[in-house]
């Protein structure tokens, strides 16, 4: 299935995306695509419901992230060999784990802010991983049996703010707007090898990513695995698994997004997003130094 | 005013404590203590209410965490002189950002868990911001007006997980049990100075920590507009601001928690906390490489 959540920011519905491509409402059966809805037991019940006997949406409408009411959204570090070479990096002997923050989290077409003061947007095609059932201290070997599904996630970042500010890479991973999740959380019985999807980027209808999930350092089985050993996975949570070659901080020279830019991205069977890279408004004013008080 | 969850786990009610201290059951005002009761509208409407009107909880009830569904909780490290000296590290030029698991969260007299295959589990008595209102880009001179109160916190640490598997903190800062928050959400009016308050742990009734918030590095207020800066802070976030000296990982020799052990731990206004520290059930079963599969 390709479960959808759609309408306004904020007060988006449930739904579906039937064999002919169109949006059906799922408010009937489950309030909203949250962790509360996505466990098998939820997900066999929907998938049961024959769509043509569900209301068509009204075409035309917003989409907004493909899971409402994340709490962790987890990201997993350097996880293509390629991806680390051209960063400078080495390959890691563990998943890199970091955060981003849940509020960055906005539609797979809405626009992206370029943070106040930014110089250095850039941009990541990932696959993300939806937990569906809690997870602690599981095995790779039936990890997958805790992943609802799938969807593209856009793992913006900032590069300054994530490398030369000082810390973790928190900084630069969770501005808002950063995290366009969607089109379709698709479930996982639609993805039998997430191991084997190309992936592919484009700024301005250019390429610049073009990779496959088959080159991922640590596999979605091992990631699922191995953060569930250090903190409880819960229905909901997101863990985007890193991204192929071909960001903007590992050309050269450097290339960085500016307000206008169109970014378009998308995997094998999951769909794709577009989002307009837009200035901050004010960022006229330089507050960069406001947090340290008078 | 001091607000509680009380109850089990996972099905606790809103509180208050009244000048008896006594919890008061707020049910009938608030659904919950959460994000969504936390704006300044709501809690004025608890404080015009006269708590002897309001039904007493029955005696001996467990406390849960003093602010539920978390979706961001983080936390800044090294943020006073005398810890960043005692672990080695420089005196940050920023404040260091990090993520705690949401998941972690429990109550502050619930039993900790030494995570499986855990040898370095470590203590830290800190100060937590509970934040009130969206907060984004906000300067320090008005930061303090996003936050709802303050709690204390045990940022529960495991040293191995959070320094030598590569990448962030985040793998020793968010196991199961890491985040114990309360007794009380403590609302701002009640601490005009958030800066002046003495803290302290002890390890079986052995003093380990004696503090103040004065030695902060970074203030509260400058701490929440920083994080502002990169990224949207959302009522019923979690910020908690690091711990001073006396930590197991800065003593000579190093000394971590082990099963049996009892912490407690306090901060003037803020209430005590309690952690029995307990042994990972399964513990004798080495999976600590499942994660890599077959």
């Amino acid at each position: 299935m390709k479960l959808v959540r759609f309408g306004e920011a904020g007060r988006e519905k449930p739904g579906l995306i039937d064999t002919q491509g169109q949006v059906r409402d799922l408010s009937g059966l489950v309030p909203d695509i949250t962790g509360a809805t996505l466990s098998s037991e939820t997900l066999n019940r929907i998938r049961q419901t024959d769509p043509a006997s569900l209301p068509a949406a009204p075409s035309g409408q917003r989409l907004g992230a493909c899971v409402g009411q994340v709490r962790n959204f987890i990201a997993i570090g350097l996880n293509y060999a390629d991806h680390a070479a051209e960063t400078g990096a080495a390959i890691p002997a563990e998943p890199i784990v970091f955060n981003k923050a849940p509020s960055c989290i906005v539609g797979p077409n809405d626009d992206v802010i370029i943070p106040r003061g930014s110089q250095k947007t850039d941009w990541e095609v990932e696959l993300a991983i939806v937990i569906g059932e809690r997870a602690s201290y599981v095995g790779a070997n039936e990890a997958l049996e805790f992943v609802a599904g799938y969807c593209v996630c856009n793992d913006v970042s900032e590069r300054e703010f994530q490398i030369e500010r000082g810390g973790t890479w928190t900084k630069g991973k969770g501005c808002p707007t950063f995290g366009p999740l969607g089109p379709w959380l698709v479930t996982r019985d639609e993805i039998p090898d997430p191991q084997n999807l190309s992936m592919w980027l484009d700024v301005n209808g250019e390429r610049m990513q073009n990779g496959s999930t088959k080159t991922m350092i640590f596999n979605v089985a091992q990631i699922v695995s191995y953060v569930s050993h250090f903190m409880i996975l819960e229905p909901g949570d997101v863990i985007t698994t890193g991204t192929p070659p071909g960001v903007g901080m590992g050309m050269k020279p450097q290339r960085f997004l500016k307000a206008g830019d169109v970014v378009s991205l998308g995997i094998e069977g999951l769909g794709e997003q577009r989002q307009r890279f837009v200035a901050f408004e004010g960022n006229e004013v330089d507050t960069s130094k406001s947090w340290k008080g008078h």
